[in-house]
């Protein structure tokens, strides 16, 4: 194994670069600008002389580079290549093949964004030491990775780890981004906590704190259950059992040995994988009821660290 | 590779044996009894006896065999080592190492018999050429498998694929098998389907076909619907709607190139295929709206064919 390799987690505006020994550590991380002008035909471009730059500074050469692992915000397919990128602009790209031919034949590997981030928080992250894991991603959206035996479970059709769209009220109104109705991700993501509370205050309930509130967010519904707020206790309490049966649901298909919960959402803490492991422990097919959960710990740079050990395998 | 692999599905009542040609061709099956008298201590070894008399007799040598798969009828962890298997009386056997013994030294795999019969319905069945792949057993109870990257994911807790245990209804009053509640089994297994049908019966109806019959089962259920009767249509749609929503949420999990249908309830043929990809297609995650659906072609051999696959990995 050779002593160094990059992560370059692309994102729609900046692109994360992560210098990293292979054995684990970081070395240095910083962001170039992503260029989506054209077709985002720059990108790579860019992100090779970016690399190239950093290795002459530190006087690395090519023979000490293991590789370079790259996330990407979309659909890729397990050889690497991108059919559409609708972030980055991109169609029909091969990024390993174009990424190693400006960088002189390093090697090159390409994974989805939120698979990549499952992998890296398995490597050094909240699952470290697991060889099977589900990562929970509670931001904007509900995202997910799925690792089995070590490696991710990228699907047939890209879509391995959408568990943000599970279905889990059939009975639901209002669309999804998906378009679909009732997916996780319009109860369990920041902003479907947020409505969840919004629709809690609205009803009869209890003076609460989250009453001189203006836009309540996620995290001030957090904020008012640590305080033992009574009608905050209830929207955590629905959020939870929604996203702990879901949980217990996807344990019957992947069994994981443990979920790692990530996003802004878990920025709540102890407290939030306190309420979701107990509907979860609830509901749970019983051989399953004893999976572990965990905090993400690597926060916005698993990507990059996921992209490092993609290259590892 | 060598000539020929034996595949040994083990049930409770009797041992299903295949010599097959590694190749894919099975060459001769046959049973022997399942002896689960004293915790089933007497297994391993009327198996070996049974293998070495076809070895004998076809006059096979030892250096002619790849080796020899076995499927076991609960949770075994990857190491093929089993914790406790009711159904056979067992409790911590290392069935490669003892089985191996006792065939001097060939090689000896051993997996759970519903992920075997994933595999084998990946290798020579209805998903043959797929490379990951849901297998839905829809029997007695509802059985899965699944399969990706051409390997078993038999789970952390070795529940990987019990997809019959998933919650689809948490509103359910009646008790699944496995204690809880609301259970996938509950309603689409052959079981379910036909206490669907009692209910429906039960209720105001158009004459129906299934009036005449005394205790409905889910295979008078499907000849009534083969034949347009309206309350069997009402019945079939409920359980593909079931069935369909559930597989929809498999799919923004495992996301398999194929889902293959098998058990009592699949002899139904090509409508229940139908009636369940409407639904399906309805509520899958776009990307994942074209995944193929099959009949599971290899009724009870597909075990023994996937113990065979086993030994080929």
């Amino acid at each position: 194994m050779k002593k160094y390799g990059f992560g370059v987690d692309i994102g729609g505006t900046t692109c994360k670069i992560g210098l990293f020994e292979t054995a684990g550590q970081i070395v240095e991380k910083w962001e170039i600008p992503t260029d989506t002008r054209e077709e985002g035909k720059n990108i790579l471009a860019d992100i090779a002389a970016s690399l190239s730059e950093k290795m002459a500074e530190r006087k690395i050469g090519k023979d000490e580079i293991e590789g370079i692992g790259v996330g990407i915000p979309g659909p890729v397919k397990p050889d690497g290549s991108v059919s559409v990128c609708v972030n980055l602009g991109w169609k029909n790209r091969n990024i390993p093949e174009e990424l190693g031919k400006l960088m002189d034949g390093i090697l090159v590997k390409a994974g989805n964004d939120a698979n990549v981030a499952a992998l890296g928080e398995m490597w050094q992250g909240g699952g470290k030491g697991c060889k099977s894991l589900v990562m929970v991603t509670l931001g904007t959206g509900v995202g997910g990775g799925i690792i089995i035996d070590e490696k991710i479970v990228a699907g047939a059709h890209g879509a391995g780890g959408e568990i943000g769209h599970i279905t889990v009220n059939p009975h639901e109104n209002i669309s999804c981004n998906c378009k679909r109705k009732g997916c996780l991700e319009q109860y369990c993501s920041a902003t479907g906590l947020a409505r969840l509370a919004r629709e809690r205050l609205e009803q009869e309930h209890e003076e609460s704190l989250l009453d001189q509130v203006e836009n309540v967010t996620a995290k001030d519904v957090f904020d008012a259950y640590k305080k033992q707020d009574k009608t905050a206790g209830e929207i955590v309490e629905k959020f939870a059992r929604i996203l702990g049966q879901a949980l217990s649901n996807i344990a019957c298909v992947a069994d994981p040995e443990i979920f790692v919960l990530g996003g802004g959402v878990s920025k709540a803490g102890e407290v939030l994988l306190k309420a979701v492991e107990q509907p979860f422990r609830e509901k749970a097919f019983p051989s399953c009821a004893d999976t572990r959960f965990a905090l993400a710990s690597l926060g916005n740079d698993a990507g990059m660290y996921g992209c490092v050990r993609l290259i590892l395998e």
